[in-house]
């Protein structure tokens, strides 16, 4: 598949998005007009460019509002095409975008506008140019992408094609069945976008809320299984507009981009093998796979990962480790001491695992840095197969020094910067790295201390808000978990948007928070405030283990003195009104500060701990098929977080 | 008019809300009920708490889900809300707001319902509690005002009543007209909120993009018109659920909010002044003012202030002066001295007059400071008067010092800490303070320098994201300046969005600029970038001044070796391409690095200087009527100066 994306999807300058974009290893790119009407670079200038960096300049876009007007109107967009003409001839490119007309149409006639279409098609030939024709959603008149089909067929001129954008089809709901049976020769163009579907106006989620493929919602290895049938050979090229990416760093967009192609590339080539052809000749011989190879685009696909079996550990980072080993102690992990070479701890319950890594960070001064989740280790069939899945991905492998006799930790950096790491998990839970510590230490032994039970439930990252989407991406193409739909939580410091990432057996929860934007712009007001107090808490991030008997874990943490997050009085006046609790359980809710939650599926248990640095831990008991994270419960624990930060930064 | 606000506007605990209401000056507050759950405050803390800062405690908010229900779901239901009246009690609370049900409705029968809302009042009576009965724009069977009002009438219970909420009624264009008919008696509550008008589901644009009066664009002064012509003299409180103001410093938006029911209750009164009741009695004796004294809800009015004739001054602050003073010099400005005790600069040209500021800003230490923009002085018909209005509108006032024979400004600080001065102007656009530099400068002399028919076309300033809003309702109720629907433009780091403020006769321009949040957070990449060269150049602002022929006035520049903002060769073919441009005056163009646009009310002609600190100046042409600011070229200019930063930052 050849891959391109349109300048516009990326910030900076055009020779910032064209260095980006090679650097990511597009095959081409689409010129948008603005970026280079903007651009101190000649055409002649960005054609050599391109060259030198070898990329392709696939398509110049977009051509507005030529058709269905006036023959007067028509002489003016003749002779606005004839210049982009001569310019596409200095950028040496022969493709341009033609959009149907919005703004000017006032002719609704596909007789005229065909012959209006014809006469561009005549004076693109004399320079060498193809028109791809496409269908706006909210253009005017044409809108349906069967439709701009139709009118380059009655057109039949050789420099006449039309554009498919994944974007305007799927945005109106139309079914992309229909593509099959296009003239490939006919289809000049094919651009992808993907979506969160939103109801708003079509045009204003078009301008503002596109994502890469695989970050939203759109059924899009079928549009792409579609085109691929059709027999199109063409460049599969990006077109999203998007508020954050527009203003996101230029290259790791442009790697994140390239990620979605790749797995667009993969999930593609998957939907035909699983919905083989009902040709003339009937499903291929030799199966699906060998039905999607008699097509003529190459679908190249990734190493296979089935998704990860569990949580293998997690880190948090520290330099003074005291309050979390306080922590852990109180909630029933044991210390399995020091790892043999590295300057870490192993802290384990059943089987959840915790490493306390007192090395400092890169770049880092050491032993000064406050709690924070650092690394997540996933169990999965085959570390090698999937660290390499994950660098054709484009991850960044992060890799850890490592002895002889030392597992090799596969590696790679999450885009909040959290270091995944790919381990092979034993059938019975327990992991072999672990007598890596306390001077050959009993594994079996180690992972039996505490509650045999007790697993990681559930890890909540916050995320930078320019790479939250990017997040999603990274997780469902490298380690197959699935995007659930979003929920939003109130929090003092306003609303916390949380995207539940998962496995289908639910042995790995994660959920991506998007904190409030004045959370992640740290402890100080507004630049340009002028009045009030400003505290501003930052955001914290939490690993939440679960246990089979919360009551009894809680009240063996309370003798051990944990320090629970303490819940208002309130909160179990409200859960009375709401659920009407037996008053002997709400008495033990009460008591042992737990939080409640119940729905059709089962019930729900939960306590916090106290925060140190950025970390804190949850317990959670899932009665039946509870399925949740006690969402109903959040804003209570976020409003005492915040009354505890708030009154240490007054005290 | 009794002014109340929902602590749901408002971020952080229960306690600064409540805090920052009584600063703010509201007479009450509605309890949301997330706040009190979340909060450590017992009821009865609560109550006293509300009791010392002078708080009466109007509506607690909300209880859901209640009618249309079988049997069984309605005794659960009349169990949650005795549960919720008794602790109204322990609150001190009257009155609850019931929603009409949208989670649990299965039985649409307008009997039924009117029956379960009387068994609802009947417990209610006996708790004392009056019941609030609302209409939610997506309510499933309950969603016009008008129904729920009908039910109301039906059950004719003392304990049941209405509350009528705007958002839920002009977000579904109800017609607000028929509140006048209804009993005062029976409304129990009015809730206001403004909002933009988009198109989304109307559930996602009341939770996210509510703002408030004045900051959207519903007919709130007609439906408050209505509501005091029903004779309701109850709380007019806010219920705003915006994501920023969520975010923001508690007390800045509870001035905020109180500064937009100041204004809604002067709009409401002059809405009902211009639109006289056509009672049995015809209009009332002695006027429109008398006929709205008619009404029982008293309603406050404003110093009543024209809009702001022009520009008085613009001034810059400056640590170094002299890159300002040669910008200004070479734009044709005359040097007119310093103040006599100030340490500031006068430059004239025509009518447009800039101060350069050397004092240091409060806190700054001395002539440190890259040039800024700092005030901005504005010509109105009474300084007193409109001061006086500014400072009831909640306007934090910034004194200036002055000495005997100065004149004395008043000054008051915008959202984004920009100084605003009202000033006397004279009729023919001198200015008496002038005569205070240049040891005795002649005044008339001063202002015939330069081009004699220039003026301050406009300003543009960037504004900070948290406080966008709040800045346009403060220019729209402070300076009488008319908000223009909002443009977006591109630029390398991301869509600014920009929007004019103007005076009917366009004597006062204010473009408010929303910069990309990477922007607003200065030169740093993301906190948790893991790769990217991270060169964010920080946001501009600028003056821009309107001359008679702006090629004579290039060259002029030109002659005194203006640093002109250098324009891309591909922007003059693309305006040719687009406009079809007389060869010679398009080389004019191009020589000068002059922009141009043309649209169906004339052309606009224009030039930018480079940029010193964060600021650079404009000087525009106007031909015609043309009436906008030059957008299609907004994206050159940011292409260009975000490529000069970005030079400066990586040589």
């Amino acid at each position: 598949m050849r891959t391109g994306i349109a300048t516009v999807c990326l910030s900076g300058t055009l020779r910032e998005k064209m260095q980006a974009c090679a650097i990511a290893g597009f095959d081409g790119i689409e010129i948008f007009e603005q970026d280079l009407v903007t651009s101190p670079l000649s055409p002649e200038d960005v054609r050599k460019m391109a060259a030198d960096l070898g990329l392709s300049l696939d398509l110049y876009q977009p051509f507005r509002d030529f058709d269905s007007v006036p023959e007067e109107l028509l002489t003016a967009n003749l002779r606005r095409a004839d210049a982009k003409f001569r310019l596409m001839s200095r950028l040496g490119m022969d493709t341009v975008l033609v959009c149907s007309n919005v703004g000017t149409a006032s002719i609704d006639d596909d007789e005229l506008r065909a012959a209006q279409l014809s006469r561009l098609a005549g004076l693109a030939a004399d320079h060498g140019v193809k028109v791809a024709y496409e269908a706006l959603a909210w253009g005017k008149y044409v809108n349906d992408y069967e439709h701009a089909h139709r009118l380059v067929q009655t057109v039949d001129h050789p420099n006449l094609g039309t554009c498919l954008d994944s974007f305007h089809i799927l945005s109106r709901d139309w079914d992309t069945a229909p593509i099959e049976s296009f003239n490939a020769d006919k289809i000049f163009f094919v651009q992808v976008a993907d979506a969160p579907k939103l109801s708003m106006d079509v045009l204003s989620w078009s301008r503002h809320y596109r994502v890469f493929p695989g970050e939203g919602q759109f059924e899009l290895a079928k549009f792409m299984g579609h085109v691929v049938r059709a027999g199109y050979t063409g460049p599969v090229s990006l077109e999203v507009f998007n508020d954050v990416f527009r203003q996101s760093d230029v290259e790791r967009t442009a790697v994140d981009a390239m990620r979605s192609l790749i797995w667009l590339e993969e999930q593609s080539a998957k939907w035909l093998d699983a919905n083989p052809a009902a040709g003339p000749a009937g499903p291929a011989a030799g199966g699906a796979a060998a039905s999607r190879r008699r097509y003529p685009m190459e679908l190249a696909t990734l190493p296979h990962v089935a998704e990860p079996a569990g949580f293998n550990f997690a880190e948090v980072r520290a330099g003074d480790t005291a309050a979390l080993e306080t922590l852990l102690g109180q909630l029933g992990f044991t210390s399995n001491g020091r790892h043999r070479t590295k300057n870490v701890q192993l802290w384990s319950m059943g089987h959840a695992r915790v490493i306390i890594n007192e090395e400092p960070a890169g770049g880092a001064s050491a032993g000064t840095s406050a709690p924070a989740i650092s690394a997540l280790g996933f169990d999965v069939d085959s570390p090698v197969i999937a660290a390499a899945r994950a660098q054709q991905l484009k991850a960044p492998a992060v890799p850890r020094k490592s002895q002889a006799n030392e597992e090799i930790f596969q590696g790679f950096a999450a885009p909040d910067s959290t270091e995944i790491f790919l381990c092979q998990g034993n059938p019975d839970g327990t992991a072999v790295w672990t007598r890596e510590f306390g001077d050959g230490l009993d594994v079996a032994a180690a992972d039996r201390a505490g509650d045999p039970g007790t697993v990681i439930d559930h890890v909540n990252l916050a995320q930078p808000w320019q790479h939250f989407d990017e997040a999603v991406l990274f997780y469902t193409s490298a380690l197959a978990l699935e995007p659930q739909p979003f929920a939003e939580v109130a929090s003092p410091t306003g609303l916390v948007r949380s995207q539940v990432m998962l496995t289908r057996d639910r042995g790995v929860r994660l959920v991506l928070n998007l904190a409030p934007l004045i959370q992640q712009e740290g402890a100080t007001p507004g630049a340009a405030g002028t009045a009030g107090t400003g505290h501003r808490p930052g955001y914290q991030e939490h690993i939440a283990f679960a246990v089979d008997d919360l009551v009894a874990a809680a009240r063996a943490a309370q003798a051990r003195g944990l320090d629970f997050l303490r819940i208002p009085e309130n909160y179990y006046e409200d859960l009375d009104a709401r659920f009407a609790l037996e008053p002997e359980f709400l008495a033990t809710l009460r008591e042992l500060n737990l939080l409640y939650d119940r729905d059709a599926d089962g019930e729900f248990l939960h306590f916090y701990t106290a925060t140190v640095g950025s970390v804190f831990f949850e317990m959670v008991e899932r009665r039946g098929a509870y399925d949740g994270y006690g969402a109903p419960n959040a804003p209570v624990r976020h409003a005492v977080q915040y009354d505890h930060l708030h009154q240490q930064s007054t005290a």
